[in-house]
């Protein structure tokens, strides 16, 4: 049954994958734990994108519309979705936010999962790269105690670190947790709060193509 | 499908729940995001309540035995179980670990759940009370954009309060969020890390009768 349900979201995906290449979209699927800072990370990057390339939004939540309200504030497109009980995004959810987003050719497509370091690694929605957050509140050992998450990642950002001296936090460790479950991760080091390593971060974003 | 699964749960839970009771044990669920330190508020919870009641443990992960390792060293009985893809813990789970278990008469029984604020809400256990942990890095607006959690749970702790001198996050908002999610929720503040506010938790803990 969770194979017939994968199988048929990957069809899904790949229909998505599709749309975006046709249209030079680079998606870019943001997940994290709820907390992590996704979207501030997401309102930052956008204020710091706008003038350079298009950027348009998909909001995954349970409930509420406060993140597009957010993303809407800070100036981009955004079509929210909500799960309800549902714990992750899924390719046809994006399909259909496709149809009441009008994405512009050759933008940038952020989609903010569902805080959940579990149930959206599963899930393909035709993304060019998988983006794992976390944040340095939240312990070194999230990497090999949530692995499925780390290795279906490609991209791994480590937020809030403005908090570092406040905190129990190895980043050694975590780096070498991470990499240990996948080896190809690429890692960033920022914190959204205060821009410290936020230009790396928009210079990767920027280099994207389909 | 997803409501047969829940009921075949519901059967299972109530079996645990009368298990718990012919052996006077009190079984809390504790449920929360990645890193809101539930397993550092367990381990000062067991150092403080181990003279006083036998405490035994049921440590959720998707992989790794970190967590049990941590128990085992405070002092507790644990048994890890590892959910591979799973998200949650079931009530199967609970009864095979239970099986594993030597709990004695009159425990308290913690379970800590799968780091996950969305799939642990609708899977009952056959415990007493079903305990929500965020902490003051994850912002203030977490009990309405995961609200399944918050109106299943009848207790919510606020965790590292020691880092509010360092984050956003407002205290009055985030209590007037869950309550108007579930008016009935108990919320305690404290920091696990500094052990501020400890007593009132292990007060509440003591006093808990099957």
């Amino acid at each position: 049954m969770e194979e017939d349900i994968l199988s048929a979201n990957k069809l899904m995906a790949s229909r998505n994958s599709g749309y975006f290449e046709a249209k030079g979209v680079v998606a870019l699927n943001l997940m994290s734990s709820p907390g992590s800072g996704k979207t501030t990370l997401l309102e930052k990057t956008i204020k710091a994108l706008k003038a350079k390339r298009p950027v348009a939004v998909i909001e995954g939540d349970q409930q509420t519309l406060n993140d597009a309200e957010r993303i809407d504030q800070a100036g981009a497109p955004v079509v929210q979705v909500n799960t309800g009980n549902g714990c992750h995004l899924d390719a046809e959810m994006i399909r259909q936010a496709l149809d009441k987003l009008d994405v512009q050719e050759k933008s940038i497509l952020f989609i903010e999962n569902v805080g959940n370091l579990v149930c959206p690694s599963l899930f393909e929605l035709g993304e060019k790269h998988r983006v794992v957050i976390i944040s340095v509140t939240e312990g070194e050992d999230k990497p090999l105690k949530y692995p499925t998450m780390f290795e279906h990642a490609d991209t791994c950002i480590i937020n809030k670190i403005d908090l570092l001296p406040y905190v129990d936090f190895d980043m050694a460790k975590v780096k070498e947790y991470a990499l240990e479950v996948n080896p190809h991760l690429k890692i960033m080091e920022l914190s959204a709060h205060t821009g410290e390593g936020m230009e790396d971060w928009i210079h990767w974003v920027l280099g994207q193509e389909v």
